[in-house]
This record gives C-alpha cells, sequence and structure tokens, in this order.
C-alpha cells in the first residue's frame, strides 16, 4: 500500500531483555529505608517481594533477560503495534510525521500487563500464594488480576474509593478475572482503619491505597506486594515498549525527533523513552523526550526534587523523586491514573539531569485532543493517554507555524472504553477544568524537609 | 518460541476480494420487493443504498475487490490475529487443539467495522452525507459511527431502548465519534410513533429499530441506511476473517476439523464460514461448521424456513430466511447482538443443504465458559462471543471423553469490556436463564405463512 500506517514485527521480534536507564544514567540517588535512613537492600524489599524482583530493583545491569515463559504470554499483544497517525496529521493540516506506539491492544486495555505478567511469573516461582496491590482508575488493577489468573495467584487490589464507585467497570474487569477488590481506606488495614478514624468519608488515595497493600504484603508470609509504577523494576519490564519501537522505527525508515508520553508514576513513560536515552546516553542520535503530566497534579513541574515515601502512611522506602509530598491529595481529574503525588526516581533523576522535559496540561484540552483523535484515527484514548496526544498535537501545530517537519512520537498507553464517563461529561459541557489549590500544594510540600537527615 | 499461540499475517496480506458464497451455493430464493411480491432488482434498492452496494447484495459474482482505501483503514486492525488457546486446552486437559480468529482488536471493539468501513466508503464516494441504522447491544452502532467520523458522514443510530439504558457506555462511545444516538421506538419516525401509541412503554427491538432506520433512509435523498448484519453483501466484507484464518491454519500448518460462530444475525458467523464453506464447495478439505444460537432466540433450531420480512413494520425486502416471525419479541438476554428474529438468507440457505449444523446454547452455560476463556485466555468475551465458546468447550471435552485429537476454530467476534454488567450478574448469581416463552413463538410463527403468495 502506498501510505502505510502501520509497523509490525514478528513473535520473533519481541525484546529478548529489558533495558535498566540506571546502567547508562549517571548519579542517582539510592533508595533508603524508611526506619534507619541506610540505603536500601535486597534482604529490606525480600518481605514484600522475592529476590529476584528485589534484584531488578536496584541492580545496575543494563540488560535483564526476559523470562521465556513471560515472552510467551506476551506474545498475545506484543509486538504492539507503531501507528503512523496519518489521518490525524491531515486533520491538523501539518507537515509533522506523527507516530503513536498503542499498549491498548493487551487484554486489560494499557501497558499495565508488561510487569503485571513478569510480577506474577517471578512470584509464582518463588512459590507466592497471592499478591496484594493498590489501584486508582483501575488500569493496574485488573492487569495484575489478570496476571493472577493466567499464574494461579489470588490477588487482593485495594481500589481508591472514589474511583471503586466511579468505575464499576473495572471492579467487575477485575473480579471476573477472578481477583478480590476492596475500597480503599478499608477496615482491614491499620493504615485503612486510621485513615477511617480521623475522616469517615475520605474518598482515598493511591498512597493510602498502598499503604494498605504493603501493609497487608509485609504482614503475610505467603503474601507479597505487586507494584505498578514508580518503581524500578517495574520500569524496566515496561522497556519492551521502547525497544519496540526502535525497531519498528527502522522499518518505517525514520527516527523521532521528539518524543512523548504521560506520566502519572511514570511506567509508561519510562517503558516508551527509556530505551530511545539510552540511545542517546550511548552516543546515538539525541532525541526531545517530553513527560506530559495533568496541571492539578503537577509532579516535575512544580513538585521538590527530594526524598519522599511512595505511599501515604509512610512503610515503602524513601525515594529520592519530583513530589508533591506524601500527604498531597490531587482534585478528581478523569485521568485516575495521574493522581500520584510522586515521580518514578528514574524518571526525576532524568529530569533533573536535563536529559527530559516535562510540560502541564489542563484536562479540558486534553479531551479536546482526546476527541479530534478518536474521530480521526478511531481509537478511543485512556485519557491518561490525551495528555500525550494533547502534547503531540501542540507539537505538529508548531510544526505547521514554522513550516516545518518533524518526526514525533507519543505513547498511547490504552484505550478509554472504561473512561467513557468522562467523554460524555466533556461533550455535555459539564467537565471542569479541576484546578490545584495552591495552599495544599503549599501544605504537602512543606511536610518534605525533614524527612531523611541531609 | 516452542508453543507458538499467534499466527499473524503483514499488511500485504489482508484480503484483495470479498468472497461471495452465492456464487458456489447452488440455488437460494431471491430477495422479494414487499409491494409487488417481485424479485428485488437494483433499482429497488438505490432509495436507501449506493448502486455498489445494491449490486452486491444481488450478484453471484464469486470475488468482489476491496477498494485500496477501504484495506486501508482495515490495515490499522487487520490481518487480525489468529491465535491457539494453549491455556484453555490445559484447562480443559484436552488433545483438540482450540483455535480462536480475534476480532476485539478493532477500534469498536467487535467484526462489525469489517463492512461499516465498506458501507461508509461507498455512500461517500455516491455522495450521500448521512447514514441512518439500527443497533441493539452497540456493537454494529458504534462501528458505523466509527466509520462515519472517518468519511465524514453524520450517523443516526436508532437503538434498541432498554439497551440504550442498560449500555449507556455503548451509546457514549458513538457520541465520542460525533454520531447522533435515539432511544428506539421514537418520535422521530411514523413507525416509531405507531409502536409507542399501541404500548408507549415498549423496550423495543431490533426489528422496529430496523423499520426506523429504513424509513428515514427512504424519506431523505442524501440518507442511506447502514445494515448491521442479514443482508447479503455485509456477510460478503464479513469475509476478510475467514479468508485471513485460512492463510493462518496455512502457517500453522494445520486446518480446522470444526469451525463455530455464533449467530444473531449472521455477519459474524457468515465471515468466519463462507471461506472455509467455499473450499469444501470446490473440491476442497470437508470442515463441520456449527453456528451457536441463544436457547431464548433459536432461530434456526426452532424457526421457519419462509419469507419474512427483516424488519417489524414490514419495510424491508422479504428475505427467504430460518425467522422466528418478524413480530417475534426475544426475552432480554445480555448477547443483545443476538436477539434478532431472523437468520441471514445465505446462512439460512447453507442449513437447509445441510452444509452447516445449528445449536442453542443457555445464557448461564455460555457465562461459565466465557470466564472460563477470561481466567485462561485473558480475554472476556463479548456475550455474544461466548455462544461460540460454550460449544467450542463442549467439541473439546468430547475429544477428551474420546481420546482424540480435533482441530477446532471458534470466532471470538469481539471483547466484552461494555458487557461486564452481565459477569458481575453472573458472578454474584443474579443471571437468570431466560426462558423462551412457546405461546409467544407459537403466535409469531403463526403470522407467516401468507407474507407471500408461494
Amino acid at each position: 500500500m502506498t501510505d502505510q500506517i502501520k509497523y509490525v514485527l514478528g513473535e520473533q521480534d519481541i525484546p529478548r531483555t529489558w533495558y535498566n536507564l540506571a546502567a547508562d544514567l549517571p548519579g542517582g540517588a539510592p533508595h533508603l529505608h524508611p526506619g534507619t535512613g541506610a540505603e536500601v537492600t535486597v534482604d529490606d524489599l525480600v518481605g514484600i517481594m522475592p529476590v529476584t524482583l528485589a534484584e531488578q530493583e536496584l541492580t545496575r545491569e543494563a540488560e535483564i533477560e526476559i523470562p521465556e515463559p513471560v515472552r510467551q504470554i506476551y506474545a498475545q499483544w506484543r509486538p504492539s503495534p507503531l501507528f503512523r497517525a496519518r489521518r490525524l496529521e491531515r486533520v491538523l493540516n501539518t507537515p509533522a510525521r506523527i507516530y503513536y506506539k498503542y499498549e491498548g491492544g493487551s487484554p486489560a486495555g494499557s501497558h499495565k500487563p508488561n510487569t503485571a505478567i513478569a510480577q506474577a511469573y517471578y512470584n509464582k516461582q518463588a512459590g507466592v500464594t497471592r499478591l496484594a496491590t493498590e489501584t486508582g482508575a483501575g488500569q493496574w488493577g485488573s492487569s495484575l488480576s489478570l496476571a493472577g489468573a493466567l499464574f494461579g495467584l489470588d490477588v487482593t487490589v485495594y481500589m481508591v474509593k472514589v474511583s471503586y464507585h466511579q468505575k464499576p467497570y473495572r471492579r467487575m474487569l477485575m473480579e471476573t478475572y477472578g481477583a478480590r477488590c476492596v475500597p480503599s481506606p478499608s477496615t482491614e488495614t491499620a493504615a485503612g482503619r486510621a485513615i477511617l478514624a480521623e475522616d469517615p468519608d475520605c474518598p482515598g488515595s493511591l498512597g493510602i491505597a498502598t499503604s494498605e497493600a504493603i501493609e497487608v504484603a509485609a504482614g503475610d508470609a505467603g503474601t507479597n506486594y505487586g507494584g505498578g509504577s514508580v518503581l524500578n523494576h517495574v520500569l524496566l519490564h515496561q522497556t519492551v515498549i521502547g525497544q519496540e519501537a526502535i525497531a519498528q522505527f527502522a522499518l518505517a525508515d525514520d527516527y523521532p525527533d521528539i518524543v512523548i508520553g504521560c506520566t502519572g508514576g511514570g511506567s509508561n513513560f519510562g517503558g516508551l523513552t527509556f530505551p530511545f536515552l539510552g540511545e542517546q546516553l550511548r552516543g546515538g542520535r539525541k532525541v526531545r523526550v517530553i513527560a506530559a503530566e495533568p496541571e492539578s497534579c503537577p509532579t516535575m513541574t512544580r513538585g521538590s526534587f527530594a526524598y519522599d515515601f511512595g505511599d501515604t502512611a509512610g512503610l515503602t522506602p524513601l525515594l529520592k523523586m519530583h513530589t508533591l509530598g506524601h500527604s498531597f491529595m490531587p482534585p478528581p481529574v478523569h485521568a485516575g491514573g495521574l493522581r500520584y503525588h510522586g515521580m518514578a526516581p528514574l524518571v526525576s533523576e532524568a529530569l533533573d539531569q536535563n536529559l527530559i522535559e516535562a510540560a502541564a496540561v489542563n484536562q479540558l484540552n486534553c479531551f479536546a485532543s482526546g476527541i479530534a483523535f478518536a474521530r480521526s484515527e478511531g481509537i478511543v484514548p485512556a485519557p491518561e493517554s490525551t495528555h500525550a496526544i494533547e502534547i503531540a498535537v501542540r507539537e505538529a501545530i508548531k510544526c505547521r507555524e514554522e513550516n516545518t517537519s518533524r518526526t514525533i512520537l507519543f505513547g498511547l498507553s490504552g484505550h478509554g472504553h472504561f473512561d467513557l464517563g468522562a467523554y460524555e461529561a466533556y461533550l455535555s459541557g459539564s467537565l471542569r477544568d479541576e484546578a490545584l489549590d495552591p495552599a495544599v500544594l503549599s501544605e504537602a510540600l512543606a511536610k518534605l524537609p525533614g524527612l531523611v537527615d541531609a
């Protein structure tokens, strides 16, 4: 065909290793033990994850072999397609060449199974029988539920209470996979009970749900924790995305000038962009990398670069990251996957070293671009993914204004079939631009100094 | 990899022609004009569809060229994958080799865009500006809405009222694509108003919604009708599915002994099985072909083979088909796409000639098999597709009991992300087995004789 729109690879082209940016990124601050403040070791982590994953969390090795049983399951939807957005280009009347790497073809509808399958595999190997985790909008919870079903592990998901009620279909998906889904804060954990004692109507947050899941995993020998983002080994598993994209650009005889990903905890973004950054750090072609975050939860554009907890109760290791403070409660934007106070340490370090840029976008513009994308490319994007689309659209319009062609790649991390209520709200004019309350942000940031003796 | 689970083809392998079973199937009764009883001509159809589609409806040519712009859009998700269900085989402990052809990767989540894209293309070429159609569960309505967005056509969808309220996400998907979705029966048409005058609380049916759409298309020169199933040209467009499957079985060095599809109007079933039947009719290998229908709407297992209308008001041509009578109102099973009183004339003719078998399955068994499939293969199937899964599971268990290996192929026509409410009802024990009322069936069947002077 004359106008190719899809670049596919074969099953044999599924990457055989994950790529670890820590091997090529100079510097970087270690995770610290929340009690002692000492550098975290494998031994500190094995209470909540198998040795293999703990080692992956801390290693600086560049390439980690992907187990064959994991690749076999990946093969169901991987290599994921790289699309050329020719119809969107025409709508925007831009000389830019726009590509997107689509992860919504996984059975759970997002990139999250890339790590869920790996984590379930290693836990099964280690004799674990149950996984506990948190979820916001439900992309992660449904992915770990899927992985649990495939490996015969029980899965308990603490789902942020407001999302639990707003997105019943996500809960039903987890239950269809056989998982148990609990609205958080719950009475099942000390962390949950403490929050409920203070505020019985607390709508929950990812930080609180994480505390619940970690508490359960730490307190039970047969139960481990499954992390959906932020941690090094989670981002590691997602790097199949970017590695495939590089191979697909070779097929297209093209290479991106700009790579864009949306960022909540950073796993979709890191998965897509780290392999490109790795090429650059090893002397390859330079790319402009942009992290797209919501204005209402502007971790990288308005947060501090500091040690902070990954959860509300302070059970996780202290992580050096861009953070709004672990007590920060973001407004209820529809992109639930982006409502997290922190950012993956590896992404934060890359930002601090000016290897990447961050841009904050508002919800209404994101939905406008999401609709334009759906009506030209046919795929209804997840609200999270619309943040990347919005930046891609801006860059494509800039190309038109400057009469310059650039190659733009963005990550379409998932489809929006579970989020159509948000689209309806947008189309009916009832969707608001959730503003950040500066006082809430100041208060949360003020709690950061002193967490670690500098 | 040792255990291949996916058989993929390249963009160049998208079929270049659609396959018309009418060319190889001897006999077959023509469509008749509802007023005169004469054989329908192209001229009779051009009031509601472009000449190209009217010709495709009536031709006995074996191969119809697929326009290149249609193939270009197909390329976004076609060739669709053929999967080997190795994990399901292990769960069933069967020597059978089970394969499924998955159509849920299309942007609308089902096989329906295969014809929606083609119909929108031909209508756009003919200068039409608006399409009207009906939809039950919403798979077809959302697919035509998608196609309308891609070709710049306005789309109005008359959605069966009970589904309109039960499945709001499907309506929202159509609106996100820019279509207008109207609960049927509506006050917008004479057909709708007549029904409402008799029963203001009428929950609607596919037959009624079809009457509304055809009335609108017939009454407005710029508006045409988009058919989601039943008609010859619709089944024709779906044959890309089976043609690809044949090429994929060559890759797998295997060939099905049994091919199974679920049947509502027959387009998913015809699309998958007709190319296999064509091979057989032209002297190739014989396959056992099974049509899976709901016990609550048993068109082929308990209907008459007679001339009947495709809609309630009697606006369509008279079609020779297996039918429960155009006034038949099926119970509200969750597989909305299978709640249709008739069956495609080509499928009906194949059944009458014993080229295929039909089997009726009940809702509870279908959901049980659907859950088993979701937990082993990862993909949550559409309620319609669970009917094919249920038959495939039965055949696989028979292989175990007979200690024989057979190759079983079934069509997984779509995913169930919009139908999770039904899964929740099943898991919570509140899902009922919707029984057919014999009196309702008898009354509907009694109206058939006399429609045509024999």
